[in-house]
């Protein structure tokens, strides 16, 4: 009974709806993986590498479980390592790590068991034998998880080189690689270092950048080259959104030319400067017909100094307000020039003011203009699919959602879109079970397919048909 | 199996019970229906203005799924429209819009079947034909939902006249219909177009508002007045409560003569008159045996300037924190001035906050003197219903919850009662099915008719028996 | 069916963890009962004294059912006010204080019905008569709960002349009674009373407080005191945390001079001088290998001026941010100075910030250093509980958790392990029988034994093996 094929799938209804997205591409429109291991088609030393090598969310619960950090991230040998995780994750009732952790190493390794402490070495022993293999590599990780394109997260400053490479290569049955468009740090003109940035921006873009027009300048040669490089996708972290609707262009005009005098800002001006940024990218990626993610209430500002000498895996969710923020953005950047939108939002507490929200701000004709973005990091998990589901469709149309992204750093977190396809079918089976929604397959095969994958397709290349 | 009798009950006990309080009469303490027409009587041209023409719900869900306006409360053909809400709604699995568009052309057109953009035409002729019958009329839709009274919401300045209509007509089926005292405006001192606002009520009132004083004689005037009209209910939107616990009188009289003079007001002058409006507010409704509403955590300010020209259906929820501003204006009207009360808040994550505020100000050996007012608006829904149950229930007595209104500007929403009775029968069955309760079916009985019925009659008219 | 012995296990794997788990120890290690009481091994007049007499809970439930408080915490006669208790109960469907209620009576005195007003002069007969018997006192209801240890809650001024009573009179069968450390009056700097409360702590200690240095001086000593009573755990209410990254020790120091002087602080004074302390503290705990409990989000200023002469009851929850400050705090105590800590929030909108909190925090080789401590008050009831397990399994291994404690006055509360250990069995099951964890009975069982019971042993005396 654990975990097997109808895992997760708890009525009729579900099992073939299951059935018929359970085979579908995968579209990857939010992840971390890295473009030079896919340019590179890189080859990993063992599982350890592999699997444990910079996922922070089993480094928490290894943390969690008293494991030193000498056999997280620091120097144990690669084996012990394992065996730590093992210890950890088979006590973890209930996570979806354990839940992750079998589905991967059954899809990539055929491993049918339990893990288990007792069980660690032979695991480790099976996988590392496979991935010795010659064709265990990169491109054969994302083959065999049927990515159709995936987009990484990339500074604005960026070479684009690897994404370039992959983009000659054409490689048959390797994905699509495409950047995202990030421009966190150009935000960021109270910060001390915001002079070397603006260096490596100005350099990249071939620009002087001097003034607030110069700014803007670089930030559309950058754009330009980007879209070149198949970038439909812009990501913004606003932890949270710092929107002041009284500041004008010519406040943001004033505050770089002082920030260029050296002179150091009020927090009226660096305000105003973050309100003209947001609202004039905004309108560059609606003209650009890009896709404007916005990532809310992340708190990072509790990195220890202790002895973890990486800093990944100390992060939570922040309980700050900004519901009104995000409505005057919106708001403020008119129907007209309002890029497709995704929301989302780190601390479960904002779910339903987000997908109001998304309703709110609907309209122009486009169906699912702004999304309410699936479960994000620590949402990514049973119960937070199981109520964004519900939340969803309580506030809006299900139907119209653009459903799951990795937003991981492995190469083996594929099988989470298994995980949420799974609770998607599951969900759409019972409300017909109950009597909820009637039991026409045809149209609910559709809505599922439509979030499983087709939605996605349509959402983020409405008039092109790339893939 | 599709929304059957035995729609959303579970289990035996909970058939039993909703049998019990299926035909109840519906109090509907809290509605936006056009008292206008219920004076005139009014009939309707098509299913398109009577269903679609004023509900902004269903508009929402028409912008999410990419309708053009011109379709939603534009120009468009009235057949069009309805086609294009029949092919939105097709997909709405999980919204509770889409249940109650299904209770409500069973109800009152007695269509059995699926709505969907198929069935359109043949719904649009169906609806249409019994709506040009000569009985297809607002009263009748009334008698049908069997609505003992209703309550309007009303401006302090309304002449009330169709409310005296109604009440002189005395029409034999047609229920009572009292106004609630709604003074939303008179707390915007701090909005440019007040003057217009003290210039309209002191008119209404007969008496010429030149300060502090006066202002409370013509709000006394016009209590004076819904009161005869049958009142016996006031609401505010506070969003959020502004409230400074060291505001004295003389602050707000100070406040009043100062924007009497023309001089613009500080933020806390206008705290000072907004929080002394509350507590004289509060006071008199207690004097007079009024209910007080209060909704809180609205957020009204995001108003496309797009091609929507109506404002309607782009509010959404606010995040911001208000416990404490809430708590201590409760705390200062004082138990011995202290009117029955109801607590609304839009975001849900007050849910828990506002429910155990309601047990911290219960008290005076008023039974459910300060309720945890029902799900609002965007928590309208089945599992939105359920939480608010539960929740009621893990902190207070759910046996003295006066239960269900519409909040609706629509004569065809009362299925709203029905879909909100059945999923309390099943809560309530369920809680005994687990064995939680004892089954002992008489008080199970007299529980929920007191949440259907029973405690809302007894809660508005605790000394009278009005109806 | 009502509350059988399989009461909340809902399938086979929770009957048969709940049988495992059923009998073991309890250790109580937060609540709020009298020392002196179990000192003197005191008895009860009757069942009013007993079971209301203390009782908050129960108090808000008959002041929302209009009970006057003359039958609550006023002068009517004791039976009354039990015939008034049971007139509310037997309405609460769904309340936690049902099934609290009806597991003590059955518990303790073996009744087995149902409390209704009918029920009620019965009851009351039935109690009295068993607590008239010579045997029925404190210590015999402590044995009759298998309370292994508990730990009270006591201000550093406190004597402990009754800990120090019970340590030395070593009752065979009487459990360990441990004071808490809970400087929350230290703190009040803002407060016009702080020189009372200084001049007492100052007294316990033999110090002459008249600055920051001989204020910790005196608290050392007062910690070093209660450490020789037994202590193990402080505990502080933070509503919210005050905490200003920015505050030095000189900034603690000069406000600490300035109050001696007479003069009165800043705001940005005061928030210094809490942050200092709120540090050196922690940092002490640590050293001392003592326990941290941070309680959050409680709102207690709301107390009726009104014919409610006891102040309790009346406290609710707080919606205010604190997620910055407590991290920035917890933070500065840095990695190789940070105390076992447990994090209490008391509004559920807190509950993943504060679990994730939790993981964020952990580190240097302690299993489960940092807890989302259980839930809190409010929160205390079923769907509480599910949720919380579900929420903490979501965020980081439940099977670290320390688990229950009472939190109560009344030595009649101990059935809420029983009911935290049956919602305990039921979830483990139910994700066995759901195929989400293996159903390995063995690992299942230690899984349960260590939330019931044996983390919480480890938790608090690592290194030592006291009980």
């Amino acid at each position: 009974m654990f975990m097997n094929e109808n895992f997760l799938l708890k009525n009729e209804t579900a099992i073939e709806l299951y059935e018929c997205i359970r085979d579908l591409p995968i579209i990857d429109y939010h992840c971390h993986l890295d473009p030079a291991a896919i340019a590179k088609n890189a080859r990993f030393q063992n599982i350890t590498e592999l699997w444990l090598g910079g996922d922070h969310y089993k480094w928490r619960l290894m943390r969690i479980n008293g494991v030193p950090e000498s056999h997280i991230t620091g120097g144990a040998p690669d084996h012990e390592k394992f065996t730590a995780f093992c210890a950890t994750i088979e006590n973890a009732i209930g996570n979806p790590v354990y839940h992750w952790a079998h589905l991967e190493l059954k899809k990539y390794f055929g491993f049918d068991g339990v893990i288990t402490s007792e069980n660690a070495a032979e695991i480790y022993a099976l996988c590392n034998h496979q991935i010795e293999a010659d064709d265990f590599n990169v491109h054969n990780l994302l083959k065999k998880s049927r990515v159709e394109w995936l987009a990484t997260t990339d500074d604005p400053a960026d070479s684009l080189e690897y994404h370039l490479q992959i983009k000659n290569a054409n490689t048959p049955g390797v994905p699509k690689v495409l950047p995202t468009f990030r421009p966190g740090y150009v935000f960021e003109i109270d910060k001390p270092d915001y002079v070397v940035y603006i260096s490596r921006l100005g350099k990249a873009a071939g620009i002087d950048i001097t003034d607030w027009d110069s700014l803007l300048a670089a930030l559309s040669q950058r754009m330009d080259f980007f879209a070149e490089a198949g970038c439909v996708i812009s990501d913004h972290s606003l932890e949270p959104p710092v929107y002041d609707p009284d500041a004008r262009v010519i406040d943001a005009e004033y505050a770089m030319g002082k920030w260029g005098y050296g002179d150091s800002l009020s927090a009226k001006e660096i305000n105003a400067f973050k309100t003209q940024l947001l609202l004039w990218l905004g309108r560059e990626y609606h003209k650009r017909g890009w896709v404007m993610q916005l990532h809310m209430a992340a708190q990072r500002e509790n990195v220890w100094g202790g002895d973890a000498k990486v800093n990944a895996g100390f992060d939570c969710m922040s309980d700050v307000n900004y519901s009104l923020a995000l409505a005057h953005f919106l708001r403020d950047l008119e129907l007209d020039s309002f890029p497709r939108t995704i929301l989302y939002g780190l601390n479960p507490t904002s779910d339903d003011m987000l997908a109001v929200m998304a309703g709110t701000f609907a309209g122009g004709g486009i169906r699912g203009r702004v999304q309410w973005g699936c479960p994000w990091w620590f949402n990514d998990n049973k119960t937070g699919i199981q109520k964004h589901l519900t939340t969803l469709a309580n506030h809006g149309l299900i139907s119209t959602f653009i459903g799951m992204l990795t937003d991981s750093r492995s190469f083996m977190s594929y099988p989470r879109h298994e995980y949420f396809r799974r609770i998607l079918a599951n969900q759409l089976g019972e409300w017909v079970e109950n009597g909820e929604f009637p039991g026409d397959i045809n149209r609910l095969h559709k809505i599922a397919a439509d979030i499983s994958y087709l939605n996605v397709k349509e959402y983020f290349f409405p008039e092109r048909n790339m893939c």
